[in-house]
């Protein structure tokens, strides 16, 4: 990432930054912005918040489709290519090859929400593409799933042309950033401790995923597990047939908490039944017992249809 | 202030308070929001951000002209009724009595920015419009002033009818304050100690602006002082053809950042030349170098015009 200081914008959390991001490309001229599709549905309407109109583009096991990209006349796209929320997708290397053609020849900017670049288990980092185009692409970092969302501290890496409007979105927004948490933070990235966390905090991670990849292939051997390279949560596939919101329920009658993929498909197309589950929280022994309750309300729920 | 914690929401600052009310307006269909002129201009940014027409309505020495309110048909108002910002005016109880009346036969909405309650000194209280009209009244109050603008903390207290829409604007603006701050601020005011900080404050404040006013009558005897029973500054009128701006700048050569009425001003209609003083941060054996200063400021500007 290309972060000299003078491009650096502290925001209270990315989904500030994305809505001051809007406004700036408003202010800019900026009329359409793509998203990928499935993603957080609440993205879609801080982009139309701000006045933009927003284009859901079609992830698929490469990323985000960019030939629909191009096709979309977007004036900017937001997307999140280490590792796709919620499809755990990586964008492949052709496709950032023509995400970066495109950025050029259209004279777009992306926005690169590296969201949980911080916690990669079995594979070489994955690169920013921010670096690669730093007058192109703002570059959104984030302390929410590194340390606390309660912090709500998170960062842009901005375009210099753009430093001046984000600066101002930014005072309009809320004048500025709570401090304490930023001296605090910036003390505790100085010291190295933000280092020492993620090195523990990895171990005990993929220490959780493994776990829980274990008790898939035992309790769901008919899912398939996709984004477990990195990331705080397994993107469950089942087979045709199942019905994800009577997952849910189910899982909710047993005490478990997890998404089903519909809730952030922000078109009609349907995928295959998915449903998300988060790992990071969750203490290692209950891990076992609790995919086990997945699969049994995966079992009822078939039994209901 | 009719404030059970079901209205209470905390949000990052009276200026993202202000942007989110706005919007929540702008979803139950407003489409214009008046403001006192004078006001600080990035107000009237924040409301057309927001998607809604601003229509300053001007102050006089009885506060907003509640008559020009009721002719310019808009659907909320933003007002500073107990200290008008930068005024200092009080908004007078005839005021009071046809602003409340315009709100019910127009069923509009008006926010009451109460942002230097606290320092008060030589009146009884200003008692709060929202209690008068909970259902009709959003009440905004800050630690900015009491505390520090860093904290990034202040409160809405809305009427119900809005807590729905108000809560989904906060979670779009930044997903909600951040955590520790806010029980940092519970604690401090549960002990009681925000109290015993006010009353600190006041004596101190008030030392300050006696001393502030006895310097003014010294060396700048033509000026007429306004506002001061209550709040951090004093707003000084001088007699005609003073040149506000240029006042501004020699007082910036001799290192004194006064800020003139012009910053203020959202039409085109002039007032008298008019300064604005700051003393919360001056220590006491400063004010009267400082006030000697302005008065050479104000003797060159004259010089130079």
């Amino acid at each position: 990432v290309v972060a000299d200081p003078g491009r650096v914008i502290v925001t209270s959390g990315f989904t500030q930054g994305l809505g001051i991001v809007c406004h700036t490309l408003v202010a800019g001229g900026a009329k359409r912005m793509a998203l990928e599709d499935p993603w957080d549905p609440d993205a879609r309407l801080i982009i139309a918040r701000a006045g933009l109109e927003p284009v859901p583009i079609e992830v698929d096991e490469d990323g985000i489709r960019v030939d629909e990209l191009a096709r979309s006349n977007a004036d900017a796209v937001i997307l999140t290519p280490a590792h796709q929320h919620p499809t755990g997708v990586v964008l492949s290397g052709e496709r950032r090859t023509a995400l970066l053609a495109w950025l050029r020849e259209s004279e777009a900017i992306a926005i690169e929400d590296d969201y949980d670049a911080e916690y990669r288990y079995d594979r070489a980092a994955v690169g920013a593409l921010q670096g690669l185009e730093p007058e192109r692409i703002v570059y959104a970092g984030t302390a929410s799933k590194t340390l606390a969302p309660a912090l709500r501290l998170a960062w842009l890496v901005m375009p210099r042309a753009l430093m001046d409007t984000v600066r101002q979105e930014k005072s309009l927004a809320d004048r500025g950033t709570a401090r304490i948490e930023q001296y605090a933070f910036a003390d505790f990235l100085t010291r190295g401790e933000l280092d020492r966390h993620l090195r523990r905090m990895r171990v005990s991670y993929r220490a959780r995923r493994d776990l829980l990849l274990e008790a898939l292939a035992r309790e769901l051997p008919e899912a398939t597990v996709h984004g477990i390279a990195a990331g705080l949560h397994a993107t469950v596939e089942l087979p045709p047939g199942h019905d994800e919101r009577a997952i849910e329920a189910e899982a909710r009658r047993r005490r478990i908490d997890l998404e089903p993929m519909s809730d952030y498909r922000l078109s009609d197309t349907a995928g295959p039944p998915t449903i998300l589950l988060g790992y990071a929280q969750i203490p290692e022994p209950s891990i076992g017992v609790g995919v086990r309750e997945v699969a049994a309300a995966v079992e009822a729920a078939r039994r209901v249809a």
